[in-house]
């Protein structure tokens, strides 16, 4: 293969949406073969994710209402990065917030654009370890549900399509390749 | 855990945008504590991706330009569902056109929402096996460039960050764990 794939230059740029969370705009781009195409384009803030693991082997979900998929689903502990705030502290922070645990050790697993055809959202996954409990710090309008399953039990759920969300796949497909389950 | 989370009722939406690729709209909702929230939500279309494997225990991959995140990354081939397709066939068909290989096996692996803080889309992971050359069928505008690559190589390439993309890390660590690898 080729190291110089074209890159698709900007010709225009039009705004759509400037919204809370996301971002909206549609650039025409100048293709390999001199033809113009659009591209809808949803920007996202960074996001991280955690899958925290104890002693036992086991790890936490959390059981949410989505409502972009009208579902109430299984994840990691995730959320958005805060503005000057650095990857690791983000996870512990997401991590104490939703489960009550910190943990001591972290390693970045991924790192996983969710859907680059359409948005620039990336996530960065980490494998916590050493938890120490602190305390529940969920936000008032935050209705999660946290609750602790072992790693094992963890892929089968994905093996049955009964964890569906991408990152919680990833982490927890890593994190069965690292502990040899 | 309890059964039942709350579910939150729209009590308004409004339109933002309506695309090729995206609607954008905001939902005000009523949340358990009875207050209300909006959610940014972005619909889009079902796609597929498919872990093509040959006898060889070599999997393919596409390099590609992603205008979104301003980066050539390396993805599984994938797509969106075409009007009145089945899942299955909307992989086989994006399999041979733009890696020129159709699957004579193919099992479902993993659904998974790209983003379900913010969108709908659902993805249907596959893995492809018993592969059989037809021909490579880009559309004028598609810029792809397929290749092969070991299974090992490519969850190395999960570990070292260079593939980023959340299905086909997904994929590739299914497979990985399929294959014994």
């Amino acid at each position: 293969m080729s190291d110089n794939l074209h890159i698709e230059e900007t010709i225009k740029s039009e705004k759509i949406y400037e919204g809370r969370i996301i971002k909206v705009r549609v650039d025409t781009v100048e293709l390999e073969n001199r033809s113009y195409a659009k591209r809808e384009i949803v920007e996202h803030d960074r996001g991280v994710g955690i899958v925290a693991i104890n002693e036992n082997k086991e790890i936490y979900l959390i059981k949410q209402f989505r409502k972009p998929v009208e579902k109430v689903i299984y994840e990691i502990p995730a959320g958005l990065v805060e503005a000057n705030e650095n990857l690791v502290d983000a996870a512990v922070r997401e991590a104490q917030e939703e489960i009550g645990y910190k943990p001591n050790n972290m390693k970045l697993i991924a790192e996983a654009y969710a859907s680059p055809g359409f948005t620039d959202e990336i996530i960065s996954i980490f494998l916590g370890t050493d938890l120490v409990y602190d305390k529940l710090d969920l936000d008032e309008t935050e209705f999660l549900e946290p609750f602790k399953v072992p790693l094992k039990k963890a892929v089968e759920m994905v093996e049955n399509f009964e964890i569906v969300d991408a990152k919680s796949i990833i982490g927890i497909l890593y994190a069965a390749r690292e502990f040899g389950i």
